[in-house]
């Protein structure tokens, strides 16, 4: 049982945050979930969901609404409708986060769900960082460097120890200092948020069947073999570089808590493949907790009672365990 | 019903090939596997399989066999312990794949499917191909850039147009012309061999996120697009470029036939992800039909009993299928 309630941002509200968002809230009992609220605009719920949604002053009125009515702590009368292109959309998604992120550091709310936001209309109001992630990290007060980005399914985790970069710029992006950074606060991340004490974690190689000893390429002999050593030095239980191709078969999956990917698709094309509909999002290395679904806006299907809260949903739960672990640590 | 059997050579004798070519043939009822004769040694499989195994001396002589044991084409009398490491397996392997490729060119055997070699070991008595597909295509008159090599499973197919080469030079070995030349032999070895009429070819991107307009990398815009455009006009049914990392799922892997990939393991993380137990690479483009298990030699679990068959009876089958359209047609 959490102290205080989660806080969950709904995202551009012109996307299908508030829609995923209000059908969590909905099924908050047969999925066993902890309390929440909203935070973002009350009319972008009530212009996709029929469902009960009242709106709360402080993140403490919202255990009293919970069991009867979605609370929304409101930032703005402004909304825009389901679909629509305007950007007021994205200073409310802008500001929502804003809020949801001082309320959680400041122990108001025990963790933070993040609903999606279009980068595209983020960048167009003036937000300069490369997603949510490297934001939220930035009002922590901590290095990108030192956090992680864990993208998680029932049967996968990983991390990409480099993400939303040019193809041809991973190679020069990778080091033996950023993989092991990576890798360190993948571990420890497990380890506190996770309660995995000796977190199993399996290095993917660079090139086709991780180089043949050199012979397709030598970046697991010089980069990737000396990042795994010093982890190991370091305690962590650590094993590659493995070809990336045969280490996501369920079998090999069973061996390992988490697979550190070197390059943005070579993690996310397993984990979508194989969960594309209840991926989750989980910040590692934040002094808070942080979650997200692992969708986008999905503009297109906006407003039209079609969206999945599979992912909203394992998010939430999934922040609510961190939440918890935390507490008790 | 073929005209004549198909031929499989056994791969290198110390792997799991004769293993994996054995157990097919027990299972030839329950699989229903059109005729084939094992190339190779005989001694390979009886070391490893005490089922009924028969010499002959020409590929007709296969059907009088077939029901009562497995047929070999004996292609020397040395042979090598299962696990063993005497390069005398490898050139036995080399002369088993040279012997079934002459006999599926000159209509004696109607199919090739071969068995998982060493490369280390064949670069070790002298062969120069980069692997078996581009010996064959060779020995078939045809260039490399005209094959592609399809690696399939139940639900996936995929193409990658740069294979076995490092990551630091895939971007060099991308065209406009290679990426074109590729989804042709595709969709054109789709058609033929498949029975397909109009092959749906979904193209990847190569950035995250196909590059968002060139934001993450300007290739999708300079190479893949114009590929695109280029087989659109030839006629193909080509969409793209997609994200890597959402086109794997499920309900989008629904939507094509074909993924053409831009890079080795863009293609192989999904299919192994999916399908690592029952994966099969086909050779598209040549005058032949040639099939494999994608599985190596296993040299760590030969001899054991352990094998799993399944990989090497889809090669089977496929290649009947393959073969039975090719006449056909």
């Amino acid at each position: 049982m959490l102290d205080t309630p989660l806080a969950v941002s709904l995202g551009d509200p012109a996307g299908i945050g508030p829609e995923v968002v209000a059908k969590s809230w909905e099924r908050r009992h047969a999925e066993r979930l902890p309390p929440f609220f909203a935070v973002g605009n009350l009319a972008a719920v009530e212009a996709v969901w029929d469902g009960p949604v009242e709106t709360i002053g402080a993140p403490d009125e919202a255990a009293a609404i919970w069991d009867e009515a979605l609370p929304v702590l409101q930032i703005a009368d402004s909304t825009t409708p389901p679909g629509g292109h305007e950007l007021i959309g994205a200073r409310n998604a802008l500001d929502a986060l804003e809020l949801a992120v001082g309320l959680t550091r400041s122990g108001a709310a025990s963790g933070l769900v993040t609903g999606p936001v279009s980068k595209v209309r983020l960048y167009a109001v003036g937000f300069n960082h490369p997603g949510q992630t490297e934001f939220v990290a930035e009002r922590c007060g901590v290095s990108r460097e030192l956090t992680a980005m864990m993208l998680a399914g029932p049967t996968l985790r990983v991390v990409p120890v480099t993400t939303h970069i040019p193809f041809r710029e991973v190679i020069d992006a990778l080091s033996v200092e950023r993989i092991a950074a990576k890798g360190r606060a993948a571990a420890r991340g497990l380890q506190r948020q996770f309660g995995i004490e000796n977190p199993r974690i399996a290095v993917a190689g660079l090139n086709p069947h991780a180089g043949e000893q050199g012979a397709l390429g030598r970046e697991e002999i010089d980069i990737i073999t000396p990042a795994i050593e010093r982890l190991r030095e370091e305690g962590y239980e650590v094993t590659g570089p493995h070809p990336p191709d045969v280490m996501f078969n369920a079998h090999r999956r069973a061996t390992y808590d988490l697979a550190l990917c070197m390059y943005h698709d070579q993690g996310l094309i397993p984990l979508k493949t194989l969960h594309f509909d209840d991926g989750i999002n989980v910040t590692l290395g934040l002094p808070i907790v942080r979650t997200s679904p692992d969708h986008g806006t999905a503009f297109d299907i906006a407003g039209k009672n079609m969206a999945d809260p599979g992912a909203m949903i394992a998010a939430i739960r999934t922040a609510g365990e961190c939440a918890a672990r935390l507490a008790a640590a």
